[in-house]
């Protein structure tokens, strides 16, 4: 697959969330408009679950949000109330079954559920479950979730959701529906970013501010750590579900992950890529001709080092915006021939300068190296390459599916041999510090265990539980 | 669409089931030519699940078999156990979440399972399910199978599926695959036929006969209702997993069901067919020039009535083969046009003649009468339409998707008015007494149900649970 | 592809051509529906092509016509004149560019062309145009046919229709259309079938009455041998555009590829079967217990046959009534353990007994073979095989794709060594004059070259142009 | 459909070409990856035609590079010679049988085309055709094109296309394959680009520079203005088929339609588009704090503003990446509610800012208003608009399809009034001048027709031929 974000070496996300409780709107019309601008979260599946009160409906399918939807299949799906979910996209375990929302009868009428987030005692939920007598037809922690609430002891959704929550260790940010109320609920560490906002009378629950942005909704505030958000015609209300656990929002999502007009935290995501360009000049100064990014993640973080060193800001490579994947791929010897999918270097704009490459990470070193190379070739004089964020040396188990620890090429070289490696003049990675004083929050308010090694909890690192399908094992949700 | 078995006013049959298990053998593929032999018994979405021994895998999706599957569907199919199942062609809830087989992982492992018929009391196990906290993804009695074995208290998979079969009333021809078993289970009526086979060092189960002579397996005997047969490295076991109950297996197998080149209950079905056209011929005589037959499914039963009544057998209507779904339909005004797309006449075979018409039901009239306008058009003298079964007066509650009593010609009308809304010269339907005589089995062996209203069982008459998906509420499995 | 008509070894057809002019009718869904009805003709590729009297649209695609048209396609086929066509299903060149009909731009405007035939002088016309400097699309004699018309030299259509039956020699049922008229065109040979029907106030022409008789129109007449019929605002006309050659209709189209209910030369198809069966019969009689013909082909010939012989007319062999493309196929270990997708026998229906089998055709043995062995293994005691034609000893260069000389066994074998090939007690083919008496026209009215070797025209017996393209060569059209 | 490039205003490219001449080479997949990076010039349709010195195979359909090809329909296109084509996306006639390269067989062999550019004398050549008796089946004038090649008088490749090149006036850019021969084929104007390349022992030719790098070729030079270069076996030639006219080419693709990592002239085209930002901030000086462009196609135009400024380059507005079609559009309520699809503000970027905006041009106005609505809205000071291209108030008859006189909005307003519409504070158009002296080439050898009404030859400026067909006219190729 050739465009798969997974040729950029770049870590995936797990996935983006949306709900909506707007009585006389198109609430599935609006969702996969929303759904529409969180497409970077999830590009494998999608879908929308919608009730109208009594019953509900659902549709998800494979493929990007406007592969999935059609004016015909949206038709039936009526109501006030929807949640949407996209999938991120992977080569192992593509299954419609895996696609969500999850759409369940239970005792308490319909529930429907996506979930954004990895749980990190999934192995043992799930083992209760079944124990308990649940058939799972999926590999998917968000059918673990759905069946959870589905059959917890509570008499009430409120009730049944803080059971839950007791129960589950790790990252989940979930959109929740039911036959006549929206939920919005944010695991007690704040994990994966979740945002409330104001639509007309209603109200909008996503992963992301843009998405708000896009079918002209306010932005109200972010669920906290531990909130339960609950929507329906008495109005809304917020309950502590339980209680907040140590702060630990997702770093990544500053770096990499967030589309650059969200906010998060009080602050425009492209203004603190900004900032953390302008932290790795200050911390690993050089003297350069330009500076360029690694379209397009790498751009704002460019712009910000280049106005913090006072440095011409350029670009030098280019990138193939039509984003489809594609199962043909150059082979061994075509690739020695020089075929390259996805960049281009502008010789011209290169050529006997010195050249300071702004890029946002270094996971595997799989994209890093080829692009250097790329840009080498070019006639560059001098290549200073600059990451926003530290080294990555330890897996994500919270819904990020980086890499595993032998894959993780800082796990295994330090920076010197990642230079050498890479071939670079000079290699400067942001510390951990910089990168804390720069998203602006206290330290132990964010995770930064993919750097440090720190998980907000316990995590059992083992390689996941056996399952009695046959299939990779999936982390994410 | 239009040449949903629907169009025609037949019964609607509910699934076909097989399973084998055979080590050594591509027993996916040898799944997809059963189930090509079954096709007769469901056209909506086929499916086949494989266990190699420690996980199993799935594949289903809506459409003919011959649309399903694909050599790259079927190649990571691979194992030596497998069931496979056609489900029948609906209009209302056509929905891939309702395709079998199920596959769950449990807490013993896999479990695939693959049902024909419909339980009774599945409004109750269902609450039962959703009271115990499960919940269930789709509207279909399957999945209500599936989880309550999944769910049921038994150390092993046998004693799960006799406290399913303490708890189930209604019908059941189940195939169940785990890790390394395949499990053949007949509900205590024998309502819905299954048999079994050998297939070199392995073994098969089918609906019906016709599957084995398609693989090219010997027939060995009929499941027993109320059996377990349990196959597995160990070999064939037979276990009694409830007590038989009063025998009732489905009269409409014969009449209407089953393919003719199957075997049900020693007797090959072509023969029955001949014979109730005899017995109906021995029952209602009349003189004529020509029995016809309505192709295809009453072209055995009046070449029996021919050979009975010493007349000639021919054709009078031809019948286009291209059995597929359309959605493009003539308008009022093209059908009174005469706009016919199933059938034409065949005038020069007819007119002039009396015809004697062999039908094997009557269900709700909408073929009849047009096919008895088209025959008198073409000039015939007599019309002596002959019924090889006795008038449907009662819906069905075991599988088989009739129609509701308003719908039934027979429940609003008596014989002569009948006679009078088809405009036939004269009608004459088999007797229930000669339907049990001719079946060979005692009166009190065979479900006569939508004739007689006295069903095997005690069944509650309402139209159906509520479910809290927003869809039509589907009796079939 | 398992279910292709070619797996049973019989001739190929060689397509379906309706036209419609019928000014205030929905003209692209009737003309819909007479495909359904000529569908048996061809499967592989539909099309219809639709006047308003200014210009023309098309649409058309691979599949059959159920699968090719949707109400959304068929939405924007708005006008008061359509052609249509079904092309026939091949394995060699698949290729939606020789889908029909075709529709040029000419300097007469539009011009649409639905063809049944194949041209004997096709190369010669071929290069004709390529000389020309007319560029070819496909491998499509019909493309010719069109480029001939476009390029005539006469002033009106007419006349260029008359230029070009002065230089084709061969098979060719036409229908055509331009802006504001409809053509029927026929050989002077009358090879290929074309009648002419009413439809309310407006006029059809098909390759058969069945076609007719689904759309509720009336039969008139059939097109004469070397016919133009032109229709348009000023009524109908009938044009002798080349006078009439020998008489030279198909044989084959009463043997096998008519549709039963359709009338050819007066004629019911099922009758003319029923006297073929009858025929042979009286040439090879033998005694025996049932009549039995293979399905679904020769069901009129048996019946003939077993009332000529006053022997009772029963079925032995159920074939599967999904009809349906697939790739997936036993493979040689799984044929020989016996599994057979299309046929199973009914041995309680044979053994035992001395069974007569009426056939119509033995093209290459391939499926004959397999089917006698069926038999056999049912446990018959005797097996006397009759078929309604006399044997295939030559190609059909005239439209139907039968097979090369060396393919064809009656080319190969005698018939005592067809006998034995097959394994039969006796065998029994009809003669020529037999056929000929049948049929009831003239000796030399009919076409019996494949099995004569007397072609109505001289014939290039060559394997065919080379062409620029690669692809098999097509002899279709 | 959402994301068409006609939903940003654009003018739309009229189509990449591409082709190979390799012996030894996988030449189907190299050219697939050339299409690959041409994909911006056209995302309707592709298709790659090959020959191996026999004959020919063509694979094409609507839809991106990625969707049209899988390995299945690859592994078919064998040989040494290979020729790819993109089709701009449109609305109106998207029909396949516009797709191109087109493929006949001529009197010489196979002929494959694929063609850049439009014909000002295309209904000329069509009725000359259409007299000469050519039956035309598409709308295309590449179709014209091949036609007039497959049936001109010269007795080899060279001498008909020379032969076409005396005819044709007008735009075009070809890549033609015969059985053994690859030629280019450039216009005597040299509207549209076309460059050569060198591949291992093999040669390319491409619409744009981008493609070779993406191949790994090397670029060796322009293909001339009425050049004819013939590859084969025997090596490269250069033939002059015309003489070059005044020469012309698109200055729009310096500003808009070239990848900026292409070299047209020499000259990088990111390089171009910062100097012609240079240059706009030249003549339209302006302070302001941040300078931005519309993404993605103003980037480079904006880094040159803010360097010539020496004011600061940023980023304002987020474009959402995910390219696709979608059919689901916001209906007028919900843009009122501020639904936005492809753009949001990045307020934290702009608010309280005066704000210089690039653009590279503004056709009929349609995006740029919401556009600077949408800065407007997010707070900032002031707006000053500053396009890189002159006023466009003239149709293209040349092969870019803008729009109408009457629906350019500099044809219907002068710049004040522009200014007014569009509520900026000020709006700077480049000069003409300026253009040409940016893009370093003489006046007199650009195209500047849609600024100055200063054709390169005489336009017949009707709207179009009427077709035979019914569908909108085209004027693309």
């Amino acid at each position: 697959m050739m465009f798969d974000s997974n040729a950029v070496d770049a870590p995936r996300e797990s996935c983006g969330v949306f709900g909506i409780f707007a009585p006389g709107e198109d609430v599935a019309r609006l969702t996969f408009f929303a759904l529409y601008a969180l497409q970077h979260r999830g590009q494998e599946s999608a879908g929308i679950a919608v009730s109208n009160g009594k019953s509900a409906r659902l549709h998800k399918a494979m493929g990007l949000v406007s592969q999935v939807f059609t004016e015909e299949n949206l038709a039936p799906l009526k109501g006030h109330i929807a949640i949407g979910h996209n999938r991120y996209s992977t080569k192992g375990s593509s299954r419609v079954d895996n696609a969500q929302p999850f759409l369940l009868e239970s005792v308490l009428g319909p529930l429907g559920l996506a979930h954004n987030g990895n749980l990190v005692n999934s192995a043992e939920l799930r083992q209760d479950l079944l124990r308990h007598g649940v058939g799972l037809m999926s590999s998917s922690d968000s059918e673990v979730i759905a069946q959870m609430l589905a059959g917890a002891n509570g008499s009430n959704w409120i009730e049944r959701i803080r059971l839950f929550m007791v129960r589950a260790k790790g990252a989940y940010s979930l959109t929740v529906l039911t036959h006549n109320s929206l939920y919005a609920v944010r695991d007690p560490w704040g994990i994966r970013p979740l945002c409330l906002g104001k639509f007309c009378n209603g109200w909008v629950v996503a992963s992301e501010s843009c998405a708000l942005s896009t079918i002209g909704a306010t932005f109200v505030r972010e669920i906290e750590p531990g909130e339960i958000v609950a929507i329906n015609d008495q109005g809304i209300e917020s309950i502590q579900g339980a209680p907040p656990s140590r702060r630990a929002l997702c770093s990544f999502e500053y770096i990499y992950f967030a589309r650059p007009d969200s906010i998060l935290q009080g602050r425009l995501i492209h203004q603190v890529r900004q900032q953390l360009g302008a932290r790795v000049a200050a911390e690993h100064a050089v003297d350069g001709d330009w500076v360029i990014g690694i379209p397009d993640s790498a751009t704002a973080a460019a712009i910000g080092y280049a106005h913090a060193a006072r440095l011409p800001f350029n670009e030098g490579l280019m990138k193939n915006r039509y984003i489809g994947r594609t199962f043909i791929q150059p082979d061994d010897r075509l690739r020695q021939l020089g075929v390259a999918l996805k960049f281009n270097a502008m010789n011209e704009n290169l050529r006997g300068k010195r050249i300071i490459v702004v890029d946002d990470s270094i996971v595997r070193g799989h994209t890093s190296g080829p692009l250097m190379s790329l840009l080498r070739e070019s006639g560059v004089k001098e290549i200073h390459l600059r990451v926003t964020s530290p080294p990555i040396r330890h897996p994500c188990y919270l819904g990020v599916d980086m890499a595993t620890h032998q894959e993780l090429i800082a796990h295994r070289l330090n920076i010197p041999q990642i230079r050498d490696f890479l071939k670079v003049d000079s290699l400067g990675y942001l510390s951990i510090e910089g990168l804390a004083a720069t998203i602006g929050l206290p330290y132990n308010h964010i995770c930064t265990a993919c750097f440090s090694g720190d998980y907000p909890m316990t995590v059992n690192q083992s390689e996941g539980e056996k399952l009695a399908f046959d299939e990779a094992i999936r982390r994410g949700g």
